[in-house]
């Protein structure tokens, strides 16, 4: 293949033509990096990636270009040679999932035609499969209702954002006391951050023994806040553990308030689409809205968010004219009204690769896969039961999320258990053999203990697969590495 | 090619081996997909595209999935023949860019890795790719400046959302009045709605006459305010016409009120790619911060925004510590935090499709593409200009913009004229001919009428391509349809 710059091509529009060539040398780079890598990440840690990163791109604005082959192969070779790479079995840290080919093919197409999702004469048919798509997803949350709705999001960072701002705009209308927002303290961090944002008053923070929201301390921190417009924002699948929240109780107790309930679902929503984990999320029905990503349990590239609401209607104060967009005499002649689908106005058709996957699977497909991931974690918590050097978090595994330390940490007194704990993720992921994740969190005592975790999303990794991850941390919690260690 | 479903391998992750099968289907269905269409847009309206999309593509979540192939086939052919196409000289209403080929192929290595931008254990390399991309593009508004830094964003309504976020903060940090935004009329809606997201009070809007902001308007205005924090949003190539406000007199009265300016180049930022174009942004470098996205000048697919801070330390309001992405001790050993760097959480690598295309062309290839769209307005303008049957507005082309009316929309009562130019773009949409813009904004004699706008972003389109333009709009306005006239 001729990688020599050809500036004559350089600015070539993304014509199926041109891309056979380009994404040819770009899968080239993709597998050439991942042969580099040999492993989950790269070996070596920052400061080494920056390097090897540096020396195949930069400078990224050179005076004179280098042509398109020459800059995408050594852009691609660089992200893949240091990718921390989620479909290897070993990177496991995060709610940080192995795409499907499906998905990120469909992407290309979004990439390729570039949509943009603000008006209909940006993207007459991307609307059409966009509608299609958001009334599916509505209906996973809310078969029961009349008229439910979603929107597709960055993620659940902005899905929850975006209901807080909805919940915002309902207790104006009413005239009273501005919003006041309850929190789990096992919240994400998002559901604070928006508050702060939107300009609200801080959260009020909710107990959380074990993990999950108590709906008696819910009832309290109500009752002590008085009446108002108020609303609950609930946990299903928390970022440390996976656990989901008392929702039925929550919902009774929010709705004897008369507070609304929002649920934050951006990792356990899609269990709806497994008729036996479903009941797992029994009471999310009755929340106003309902966050959930289809780039963790889903495995799409990110972004791919929704907000449901259980009534289209709630969407309103998303609603906006803009002449140039959606003129009302346009609107009057038949031309779809985008714009009030989202705070942001170009938006790529994020859709594209979510429709062409819930398509290829069907609901079955998407429930087995799904399935998978929550047995592999179940079956992954007894081999670490089993093991006699680490020990399980009591009540692990939340959705496909282990919590489990070395015995060796316990051993220790609990600060230098904790930087043992630290310093064995760190030195795995500086020798470039594991990404674990880590999280801070009671033990069964009640005292904050580090934890690794691991968050099983893959679409075939097996409990089989993992053995080698527990002789990894085993044989590092015997022999931490003096460079993982410290500063 | 066998498209038959394959359920074994549905769910497979976004291996090369698995890419290069799947994106020779999503090529093929893109080039049959554009053929079937055969113009800028589909034709016959709203109704028959989206009959055809669903026959493509519902049910979008079946219960038994159709496997991957014909999933992907049948939604990107739906996408492909239902497109606005901007890679079509005669697709030119929206600041809608085609993008390159090069860009397009670096956004499939962005979804076939799936690095997320929230922690270096999700992202070692595209992390540092970020960072040598965001200087660079920082370094293009603020040369002159130490320590200039710059974010990617969803585009710029995010970026003018963060902006006003963050001086926000800076002025509740002076324990006085809440911050007063000071807008144009022309300004992006995008700046009022984050006023109010933001709980900001409603932004003071200054009178823009020629469809600038005026200096002396804006004095007044700061005036009449009074003290306390203030940032003024000024407007470098305005949605509707592609003008420049008076950057370096608006910078000189917000300086003597001890107000902040904040640019939203979203459009016009690019021009300082070119040696001859950035001094139209001269002043620019007075401002606080500064949106600009690469999805329009740029070329990028959707999305690829920046806002740009004259220092690094403008940025403080965003840092967040989450223990699970960023914990003290990771951060104190070594662990880059990424985590201040947007108000999403969980982000796709934009960055790497600009980083190839920076690197492809290089300033003085981005700076020529530039020209090339700004050269291209000016000459369509002037063959707007020498047609008897049309009315260029006066002042037309700003930046690649060009608005103009049919003589016969002139010769009618201004209702009625209006009429007639929203029904010639209306039927040219429902023929599936062109794609063109509107804008209401006023005449010479100071009152609104209704323009036809072109917006000319094609890195390839030059003036000659676009004489069938002129002749579709001449036609179309002696005979419009009565279809695409009415309800």
């Amino acid at each position: 293949m001729n990688r020599a710059p050809r500036p004559d091509a350089v600015a070539d529009p993304a014509s199926p033509h041109a891309l056979r060539r380009l994404t040819s040398v770009a899968l080239d780079a993709l597998a050439d990096g991942a042969a580099a890598r040999g492993g989950p990440l790269p070996a070596g840690g920052p400061d080494t990636v920056a390097a090897r990163t540096r020396a195949l791109c930069a400078p990224v604005l050179p005076d004179e270009g280098v042509g398109a082959e020459d800059a995408l192969y050594g852009i691609a070779r660089a992200a893949a040679e240091g990718a921390a790479d989620p479909s290897d079995p070993h990177c496991v840290a995060h709610l940080h999932c192995p795409p499907l080919a499906v998905a990120a093919a469909a992407d290309l197409v979004a990439s390729a035609l570039n949509p943009s999702m603000d008006s209909w004469d940006q993207a007459p048919a991307a609307a059409v499969i966009e509608e299609e798509v958001t009334a599916a997803l509505a209906h996973l949350v809310y078969a029961g209702r009349p008229e439910p709705d979603a929107v597709i999001t960055s993620g659940g960072t902005e899905s929850n954002l975006v209901a807080l701002l909805l919940a915002r705009e309902r207790a104006r209308a009413t005239g009273a006391r501005a919003l006041q927002v309850f929190v789990g303290a096992n919240a994400h961090h998002s559901v604070r951050r928006a508050a702060w944002m939107l300009g609200l008053p801080t959260p009020v923070v909710v107990d959380c023994p074990g993990g999950r929201m108590s709906p008696a301390a819910l009832d309290r921190a109500l009752a002590d806040c008085g009446p108002g417009p108020a609303l609950v924002v609930a946990t299903a699948g928390t970022t440390d553990e996976g656990l989901v929240d008392p929702l039925p109780e929550l919902a009774d107790v929010a709705r004897t308030h008369g507070a609304e309930l929002h649920v934050d679902a951006a990792y356990g929503g899609p269990l709806l689409f497994s008729e036996r984990l479903a009941p797992r999320l029994a009471g999310i029905e009755h929340a106003v809205s309902v966050t959930y990503d289809l780039h963790k349990l889903g495995w799409q590239p990110v972004a791919a968010g929704v907000l449901a609401v259980a009534d289209a209607a709630l969407l309103e104060p998303l609603s906006l004219t803009a002449d140039y967009l959606n003129a009302d005499d346009d609107t009057e002649a038949g031309l779809p009204d985008l714009l009030g689908r989202s705070i942001r106005t170009s938006r790529r058709p994020d859709v594209l690769k979510i429709a062409a996957t819930l398509r290829a699977l069907g609901r079955r497909g998407m429930g087995a896969t799904v399935e998978h991931c929550v047995g592999t974690a179940a079956e992954f918590a007894r081999a670490v039961d089993d093991h006699p050097a680490l020990r399980l978090r009591a009540g692990s595994p939340g959705i496909s999320t282990v919590l489990f330390r070395p015995v060796a940490a316990d051993a220790l007194p609990r600060e230098a258990g904790d930087e043992l704990v630290a310093a064995v993720r760190r030195d795995l992921l500086a020798e470039g053999r594991a990404v674990l994740g880590r999280a801070l969190v009671p033990d069964a005592d009640g005292s904050p203990r580090l934890w690794l975790k691991v968050t099983l999303l893959h679409p075939r990794t097996t409990a089989d697969d993992l053995g080698g991850l527990l002789k990894l941390v085993t044989e590092r919690a015997e022999a931490p590495m003096t460079a993982g260690t410290g500063g």
